[in-house]
């Protein structure tokens, strides 16, 4: 089973697809897409859509996981997430693929085993989990790779195909 | 000219298309798009994609205006709106045709000269600026048509055509 982990953004979306099954994962790809601060902000979201839905046209994964938003101080900053956000639901709506969604607490519990674990241990037990030599950078890959991992170790009746091999995480 | 505005939301968008100049206006069409409380909300966004996309399609305007979100103290509804904003300007970015933004109080102050007008207030003044014999319904209807008139009386040097005839609103 692969599945696309998205971190939602509309400066930097991090992605990450992994493959595997309950107790079983390996790194496909990660990286992140990166938007113009300079460009229109509509010219930006339909980057964020036409990159996400090539990424899932290339991959064709079966599940795509995206994280909810974190709703911090920043009000302007959470509103312009959840526009991009909104661009990612509906290139994943329009795949057909399924789409799960799952809160911070629930990638940390899953990935961590652990709710209050912070962004540097998530990171750890991620290049653990997927038998890296080191962390993927940048952190919203790494971030992405959480999220799809989460799905993998949540979801149940899973049945996953191991195919080894690594590749290194890359900007697209 | 014909202008196409557009009220976000995702349980309800609003949809108002006007024809004209800095200072004559028609109606062609209004209503509103409505997803069901039901479905996931990625689909839900999906159909606003999609129906805002044959709007556009459709009517084939010279330039979409976009009301910006009020932020009010619900951040949750704010936060699901702003996904649906999302996917809103990303049908305007991909039909090529301009978009443009207004924040609530341009849009008073361009239909009724008042920042501080009320609801109530701005919908007059579009019943008025139409030349119709009754306030657009429903609301969210009557409120883009005045994002619509919005961009025809803000903007300079619109090169407009008139040619008479009104539609009543309509949902699809």
């Amino acid at each position: 089973m692969t599945i696309l982990g998205i971190d939602p953004g509309y400066a930097t979306v991090g992605f990450g697809i992994v493959q595997g099954n309950r107790s079983r994962h390996r790194l496909v790809q990660c990286g992140v897409i990166t938007t113009s601060a300079g460009a229109p902000f509509a010219e930006r979201l339909k980057q964020v859509f036409d990159d996400v839905s090539l990424l899932i046209r290339q991959f064709e994964p079966d599940a795509i996981a995206v994280e909810e938003l974190f709703f911090n101080k920043n009000e302007k900053t959470a509103i312009q997430v959840a526009h991009a956000r909104g661009v990612l639901l509906l290139a994943g709506a329009a795949s057909g693929v399924p789409l799960f969604e799952y809160t911070p607490l629930q990638v940390k519990m899953a990935v961590s085993g652990y709710g209050r674990a912070g962004k540097q241990q998530v990171q750890e037990m991620v290049r653990r989990l997927l038998q890296l030599s080191q962390i993927p950078k940048p952190d919203d890959a790494a971030d992405a790779l959480a999220i799809a991992l989460c799905h993998l170790r949540s979801a149940t009746n899973l049945l996953g195909k191991q195919d080894g091999g690594t590749q290194a995480c890359s900007t697209i």
